[in-house]
């Protein structure tokens, strides 16, 4: 008999209710705080780009992840959802540079869709927070990254965080000593696997996949299982290529080096930064520096903040050469450890008022929301209780469900005496304000 | 021989380059702190909905508006892409109220998207920002509303703006009046376009498009085109159905009457709101107070926040009856008029940074860094120019194209000395600055 269409969000796509939302608003806010103070500039591009933008020369795995939109009235599927912030940066770089100048860094923050099979922490639509520095081979922008990174967690309230750094140029070095210069893909894809399936797997999939000798997948293994404190693994990648040098290895250890000096400088804590040369990055993309970001009290989640350094963004759509360095906050998956250590941005609260204006008498809306007027005026979120025949004790209950803390609440006597009372509701204490102390006693006690 | 893809953004949608993004990012900041001011929560639904959630019965309008996705490895296309920010909003209330909890006030913010016809101001991919508080049917609902619209631009930074209210109980009263109740629909979307075609224009599709009689087209007429100060016109809408006393107008004139007693003790001024009984924004969905907002300088661009009063949010999904009442802000209009009133949020700035330390000793990078993060502390944006290839004259022309107010520079002979020159870059005058003051001389200049 019912018609009801049954309320339900398709699978893979979620809503945000409101103390999740409340916590992502906060991480995003930061965010763009951190990349603000170091001049990156907040650019948007449509959710819908051309196929031929989004897609690669065809085969691409990614491609089969990108949703097709159809055109409004008609069935002509030209168009599609943007699967990352990259692609759609890569074209509007090519589009505007000349207008833009160089070096150019922006920040981006928003929704991208994959068509991916929906998973634990593996949603089809999810947030993605960008920054890059494009323009530049200079490693001060490599530099930075890390710096940014730094930052960021600090922003958001995490003290336990490691940022993973590599330098792509070590294994390319490597892998040109060995004339295995065309084999950087498939090595890199087993080598990407080292924390799951151990090294003895990679070495043997490596020989397999990559068609590389035992020997030389062991060379690889070797360097990138280099371990120690973060000068000593330097100076052992050092001590690797001093038989046969060679100049990328040598630029990449220079690189890396110089990231630590002007980290320590500028003064990043020295734990928060490890040289880890294992860190592979599966995609080809990279080209020099790339970063990992680990919470130390939930390394299984994965890598929340990642990126690089890559040759060039936007060869499919310009000559112009950009080189470029950036990373990416994975927003989603970093909330979704927020939520499972308990992180003190999730509050329970669902309110970002933290005062509630009981409505007892429905002829003083006008003073109530005269004194919510000033309370706001002071910085201080109020809600006035929109509902004049609910009962105090339903208003006291609806404050405490959504986290208030404060009631105010004035009733004839109250006005006869020109006070209000002010209730704290985790303390349960109740006190008359004249109201003339009101905007300020409560500024103190929220 | 170029194997290029053409940059460009599909036919109706565009791409926000920093200036204007800089602004949108301001605006939202701006509306997201008033709406939480009030105790509006955030919550955000996906972009994609199911297709029998997303439309209509069948035949509606704004069915044929609507992107359709295609599942990400089929050609099945079962989902859309949002047209509103309501439709979902509605759906999801049904879907957790009962969690949730009632009165609850929402904001969302988000993109989206319509199928129609691109011209001037009308894109296919537009920002939508949404207000509603569902659960209620007080008036101190419909008040607060119109509180909210005059926060929120006076937040903006507008001075000069007009709310325009009506109730759509006083034409249900005189439609009821006339026996011509089932007439609504086709009445409020000829009444809709007394600005535009006039009245004689307006009273004939009347006659020919609801078939009452010009007579019945008239007295619709005269009501909307009651003219005066705010209380003037509700006293002549008194007057005007003293004769026939309808309940629905005199409760519509009661919930006027008292939104602008509210709102003068809540200090309005009272030039920010006008009652208008023209006003019918053209959908049947709302049934009690309607908002729109004009801007003084620029009415002719149109509305750009409209809302009102509806009976049942989501009568398709739920039989939990759900009144409520909301308002949404255009952002993309509104960005519109900024940019052709020339509106100070609009800088012509490119980059959200005050300071450019110019990257002068490329051996120095950790002083800079040092130095940048040392004024980040004290909330000042800084970056460090990353190139150390540039010549200082590009370095400068770099930060005066982009906006930067100062520029900090310090070479061998400033760092022999411990001082940093800091150049203002509008006054073209440079000052040596101990590093000691260095942060606080800076604060104080930007």
């Amino acid at each position: 008999m019912s018609n009801l269409i049954t309320p339900r969000t398709l699978s893979g796509f979620r809503d945000y209710l409101p103390s999740v939302m409340l916590a992502r608003e906060e991480v995003l806010r930061r965010a763009r705080e951190v990349y603000r103070s170091y001049g990156f500039t907040p650019i948007d591009t449509p959710a819908c780009e051309s196929l031929d933008v989004l897609l690669g020369k065809g085969g691409d795995e990614s491609d089969k992840l990108v949703y097709r939109v159809l055109s409004a009235r008609g069935d002509k599927a030209e168009m599609g959802l943007r699967f990352d912030l990259t692609v759609p940066f890569a074209r509007f770089s090519a589009q505007y540079i000349n207008e833009l100048g160089t070096p150019f860094k922006r920040y981006a923050m928003g929704p991208v869709w994959r068509g991916e099979r929906p998973g634990q922490g593996r949603y089809r639509e999810f947030w993605q927070c960008d920054f890059d520095t494009i323009g530049t081979t200079s490693n001060a922008a490599d530099i930075e990254t890390a710096l940014v990174i730094n930052d960021l967690f600090t922003a958001i309230g995490f003290d336990k965080f490691e940022i993973r750094v590599n330098n792509r140029l070590l294994l390319n070095g490597l892998l040109e000593l060995n004339g295995l210069a065309g084999k950087a893909e498939p090595l890199l894809r087993s080598l990407d696997k080292l924390p799951k399936i151990g090294r003895e797997k990679v070495a043997e999939e490596m020989v397999k996949e990559a068609e590389v000798t035992a020997l030389q997948a062991n060379a690889v293994l070797d360097l990138a299982e280099t371990t120690g404190a973060n000068a000593d693994v330097l100076n052992k990648a050092e001590a690797f290529f001093s038989a046969s040098p060679n100049e990328k290895a040598a630029e990449g250890i220079r690189r890396l080096r110089e990231l630590l000096t002007v980290a320590k400088a500028a003064g990043v804590p020295e734990e928060r930064i490890k040289i880890d040369l294992s860190i592979a990055r599966g995609l080809d993309y990279y080209t020099g520096t790339i970063y990992e970001t680990f919470l130390t009290d939930l390394p299984g989640i994965g890598s929340v903040c990642s990126g690089g350094r890559y040759d060039n963004l936007a060869s499919k759509y310009t000559k112009q050469v950009l080189p470029g360095v950036g990373a990416s906050l994975g927003v989603d998956r970093l909330i979704a450890a927020m939520e499972e250590l308990k992180h003190p941005l999730l509050t329970g609260q669902t309110t970002p008022a933290q005062v509630l204006i009981v409505n007892f008498d429905a002829a003083r809306l006008g003073d109530y929301q005269r004194i919510a007027r000033a309370l706001r005026a002071a910085c201080v979120n109020v809600e006035v209780y929109p509902d004049t025949t609910k009962k105090i004790g339903t208003q006291f209950a609806y404050a405490e469900k959504r986290g208030f803390k404060l009631a105010v609440v004035a009733g004839p006597a109250e006005f006869e005496q020109g006070v209000w009372k002010v209730k704290d509701l985790a303390k349960r204490e109740e006190t008359a304000v004249p109201e003339a102390e009101l905007v300020e006693r409560i500024k103190q006690q929220v």
